[in-house]
């Protein structure tokens, strides 16, 4: 056991305060999370790539700081790993694909990542997801599966599977992910951790591979709430000069740390019924209950057009993704990902006119929890159908019919995303299964405090919790 | 001859000074507009509606104000017609279709008319054009086509045909039109009038019949730069409460009519060479030569992608207008306007990544002018390849190749509009040809003054005129 060791199962705010009162050096922290890598993750197959030696110079570049400097990063010491859809200087950003393997090296980190370390974070590695970020489960073909920490047989849930595992694997206390229909949501709920989809357009997306540029969001991973929010605060702000993300909003910095004690007083709070409880298995729906006593949350509501609005994000997924990658679907469709070659070459096939009328019964959805969120501050869902299920398993029972296991994933998330509303995912244990199942608490646009305030009242309460995985 | 038939060949700053003044009333004003509608229309065949019950009721509680109300409206007496794509209360929306007749009344009338008249004008009638504005010719088999005032076996453009004849043919000094990839600009050149596009996201289109969203502007025509900017001025701002156009940008009104005699000292002018010299009969590039050399403009200049923005641009309104009218193409194909069902039938077989590659396109080609614009206030080339043609005329030849007439007198504005850049069509007469031709004042976004200034230099000289048609 390295020195260093005990560390893994500290969160970055520990971290960072051990760094700052000189407990603990960034060396011996970044080191103790190579170790724990190293001993962990031929299980687990988070990592697609470790950036040590990298990661060693940046934390020997810490520890030379003056003491004082090192006390202004909020993440001083902290190591991170990212969604291989991240551009990190010197490795191709693969996006979980074969063919991107052939890309030349990309010259700069991406925007966030940058961020993070300008906070004080230490980059170790890039993280396994589906391909292309196109599936629920992180069964990568080229790169093996991501195995959930806490059951190494099953699904980590995807596409940012290696960015969940690694948060509860103990191996980074803060990833970044991507989530277009769920894809932070999902893993953070099978995988027993926190997760964060801030706000459609919050944070800029420059330097990360696309998927949907309508549906795209960027956000953390995190065994605690304080450390989501550190994560987040150090992320925030619009870009300066050229914006590279021409999605991204002109938003001020909101900071969301300091804002966590607030509590939910006076927060009207609903649980969402119909699609999202028909959707959910006994331990989802075991899950939002004890969340929404928790909370006291005692009204149902039910969101109009719910169905609509999710086939909508389907078609625009299916269309932009394969539009995307058509070249490369005419010419090798073979090096494409087996579990999602035949979506990717059905959405090249899709007409025009289907996207353009999904795009506008997303507008239409869109105003219609519009609505709905008048009377709301908070929405609670289920994050899954259900817990993390075994790797290969191709079908679910759900809502009545057998349905296709993989897409059946994003059900409860995609109908939230597609209309860029704010989520925290919260790991709930216990109820009704042996493994955990996520609870989104839903907030209107840019508010994110509010999902950030109810997720830190609810771990205050040990409702919900991100133990690190043991892995005897 | 009705007593009022002088009013016919005045400007809208004419009659309102007359209004305000108490030399005419607005009854006599309207009542004269009526007398030329129905003196010259059988030929003509601008109108698809006349309003004169309710422009003489308007125009009797015009005259009805006490003198200072009356003399507080820009427009006061100022009989205007909209595009029969405007709603006008009471009247089915027709957008140019025979499908439409079938449609319900509007209950309001659009924004953009009820603006107008909130200056004082006096809506008169709805005017023909192309089938859901997808033309260039205003050849519509429904009504009959718009007859040139100035050369009635010719063509008076489109889609805003009957928006240009009317101006040109003295039935009205100011009409409303549309252009998504050259409707207003094209009529307004071979009709011989000023017609101006604005800024993509300018004026508000709630309560107009849509095209492509994301590429429909509205604007108006006249015979004067003053009246165009009288016009405009009055149309400017966003919309109050709940906004009815998405695409609508939040600009504050920024009024041109005080700007208009600041000139052109210090202007940078250049003149786009390349697509938009050769695709220019002997005409097109007098007129622009004789703009140029007023405004004293020398460098020429070559917009980079222009075909390949074109082509985005053809692509994204041909799926968008199929996918608009998809439920009428599948049941009743037969009730399209011959002339452009089958490009809407092509439209719904599009494939969705077709369109997607194209919205690249199109950005990719933004930025590119972008980029050259900031080394220019102005730019300028022919509003079409030629001046009007014969009604009927199937084929032009253009840039060296035998090409379908009626795409092609699109040929110089959609490389504009499809970027959303504002601009001022202006018509030269006498340049090679009997027929006028227009020419385009194209400015950066947000900047129709510089146009507009432009423009009122060009008139200023006599370069530029619109003379009303004789129609003996």
């Amino acid at each position: 056991m390295s020195a260093a060791q005990p560390w893994f199962e500290a969160d970055a705010a520990t971290i960072a305060a051990a760094v700052h009162g000189g407990t603990a050096s960034a060396t011996v922290v970044v080191q103790s999370a190579l170790d724990r890598i190293a001993a962990t993750d031929g299980r687990v197959n988070a990592f697609t790539a470790v950036t040590g030696e990298r990661a060693l110079q940046r934390a020997a570049a810490l520890d030379a700081l003056p003491a004082e400097a090192r006390a202004a990063l909020p993440l001083a010491g902290v190591p991170v790993a990212v969604k291989n859809l991240f551009d990190v200087a010197g490795l191709p950003t693969l996006a979980g694909s074969k063919i991107e393997r052939e890309a030349p090296p990309a010259t700069n980190d991406a925007l966030l990542l940058r961020r993070l370390e300008a906070a004080g974070a230490v980059l170790v590695g890039a993280l396994n997801m589906d391909e292309y970020a196109y599936g629920f489960t992180t069964e990568n073909s080229h790169e093996g599966p991501t195995r959930n920490p806490h059951d190494l047989s099953r699904i980590a849930g995807g596409s940012s599977g290696g960015s969940g595992a690694a948060v509860a694997a103990g191996q980074v206390p803060i990833t970044l992910g991507s989530d277009t229909n769920g894809s932070i949501r999902v893993p953070a709920s099978l995988c027993g951790v926190y997760g964060l989809k801030p706000t459609f357009g919050r944070l800029p997306r420059t330097g990360s591979y696309p998927f949907v540029s309508s549906l795209d969001h960027l956000g953390p991973f995190a065994r605690s709430v304080r450390d989501l929010a550190l994560a987040y605060d150090a992320m925030q702000g619009p870009e300066d000069g050229a914006p590279g993300d021409p999605g991204c909003a002109q938003r001020p910095v909101e900071p969301v740390i300091g804002t966590l004690p607030q509590g939910i007083a006076g927060l009207r709070i609903g649980v969402l019924g119909g699609w999202f409880a028909r959707n959910a298995l006994p331990e989802a729906q075991a899950a939002v209950a004890r969340v929404a006593e928790a909370l006291g949350a005692t009204r149902t509501v039910e969101l109009p057009l719910v169905e609509a609005g999710r086939a909508a994000a389907f078609l625009i997924s299916n269309a932009e993704g394969a539009a995307l990658h058509l070249p490369d679907l005419r010419r090798r469709a073979q090096d494409f990902e087996p579990l999602s070659r035949d979506r990717f070459l059905a959405g090249a096939l899709l007409p025009a006119a289907w996207v353009m009328r999904a795009q506008r019964v997303r507008r239409r959805y869109a105003e219609a929890v519009a609505a709905v969120m008048q009377d709301f501050d908070l929405l609670l869902a289920p994050a899954t159908p259900c817990s993390a299920t075994p790797i290969g398993t191709e079908w679910l029972e759900l809502d009545g019919r057998r349905q296709p296991l993989r897409p059946s994933f994003g059900a409860l998330t995609q109908p939230i995303s597609c209309i860029g509303l704010p989520v925290c995912a919260v790991p709930v244990w216990g109820a009704h299964a042996a493994l955990p199942v996520g609870v989104q608490l839903i907030a209107a646009p840019w508010r994110e405090d509010l999902a950030l305030r109810a997720a830190a009242a609810l771990e205050a309460t040990g409702i919900t919790q991100a133990p690190v995985a043991l892995l005897p």
